[in-house]
């Protein structure tokens, strides 16, 4: 049973503000609650149909306090899908004092793996689905502009299918990042730069990623180290933000 | 002014029952329709804001009989978008003669371009997206299996940006097709293959995608000549379809 209460907790997560009043975020649905149950973020409550719960019993002996089994209509008054998916929890949202120290982190030595940096993306989708391919390349930390759209929002997690449980994603000004970047380098996706396959990657450093429609800001221009290009063959405009990152990490991380 | 037949008629475009049988489907939004009037495609009606047409003054010239000035209330009322975009156009569906003479004209020859052969892809996204890709790397043609969600659905034309007025695409059985291929490859994209990077793409051929959850059927395993694959790196359990087919592309056209 969902008290009146409960129910409206919830759904104020659909809200940043009250994301960060509340310190939480909702996580749906089996493939991502299954990732979720499999890392470290701290779980505040499970809401779960009897079939979900009947399939995942251990859940019941490690989280007795906080699951609670609902019935779909109540599943389906907290949740953001269509087709409401079984299950649903709210998270704390990470410490963004973490923010500070993983970005310090990667500062202070050479990188193990390419870091994103993600200027101004506004759409959820791209922002989930670039954070599932980076996680499908090895990347493990995002960093986006203040300006990006938040990675709790309902639609980012939802697009990022578990991936969000597996990579580091903070937030910050990205100039402030880029001057105490050393002899990192900065690859950034242009549409006037070298072909992609000419490039060199072997040294790991930023893979900078502009907006959906403006791209990369001139703010950035005098921190890049090489402008790099997906060359055009055939007659489309433009290449979706998403899928542009793809083909550049294939390609830096292969 | 729209006359409710009108509206209804237009409307009725949505399903893919009645685009069949009037032959026509619907295009929105400024940048469609600018690459519509760049093509071969026939236009059966123009129905725009007074806005654009002002713009695009060109276009009342040549088109005088079917161009309609419409308010923006009048626009909304036949509209997929969520903001309606200025212009909305009814087009004549391409002759389905011409896909068997597309498809034969493709296996008669040594091909110039890979061509794209998509099984059973659901997702209206997905396709449109798909197209738009294939556009940016020059590939000219796709073939769809009739499991395929249909190119002329509202969805998919918008998600293409144009695209589809460059592209040609075909529905048919791609086992007939395989079955008539000779000497041209298949490359199939696989879980488990070859990493795409050291694969040999340089006769051209057909790119086989699968499903966006069952994958390529079994029944297509005969034909493939190269099994093919995006390597993993971290954690994520799978990729995209669309996302899946622009880092393929990148690849094999490059």
């Amino acid at each position: 049973m969902l008290s009146k209460k409960q129910t409206s907790w919830i759904n104020a997560l659909k809200v940043k503000k009250y994301r960060k009043k509340q310190e939480a975020f909702l996580v749906e649905g089996e493939k991502n609650v299954a990732e979720l149950l499999d890392s470290s973020f701290s779980i505040l409550g499970i809401y779960a149909l009897e079939s979900w719960i009947n399939k995942n019993k251990y859940v019941k002996d490690i989280y007795p306090q906080i699951i609670h089994t609902i019935s779909p209509k109540e599943l389906k008054s907290i949740s953001n899908l269509q087709t409401p998916n079984e299950v649903a929890a709210v998270v704390q949202l990470p410490d963004t004092a973490a923010e500070k120290m993983i970005i310090e982190h990667l500062l202070k030595q050479p990188l193990k793996h390419h870091v994103l940096a993600l200027d101004n993306i506004r759409d959820p989708g791209n922002l989930g689905t670039i954070i599932r391919i980076a996680d499908w390349f090895g990347i493990q930390q995002i960093i986006c502009s203040p300006t990006c759209v938040d990675v709790y929002s309902p639609k980012v997690v939802q697009a990022t299918m578990g991936s969000i449980f597996h990579i580091e994603v903070v937030y910050s000004d990205l100039q402030q990042v880029f001057e105490k970047k050393g002899q990192l380098p900065v690859y950034a996706a242009l549409l006037q730069g070298d072909d992609i396959f000419e490039a060199d990657f072997s040294q790991k450093g930023f893979i900078l990623m502009g907006n959906e429609s403006q791209g990369i800001q001139q703010k950035y221009f005098k921190y890049m180290d090489k402008a790099i290009t997906i060359s055009r063959k055939g007659k489309a405009e433009s290449l979706n933000v998403a899928v542009a990152t793809s083909i550049i990490c294939a390609v830096a991380c292969r």
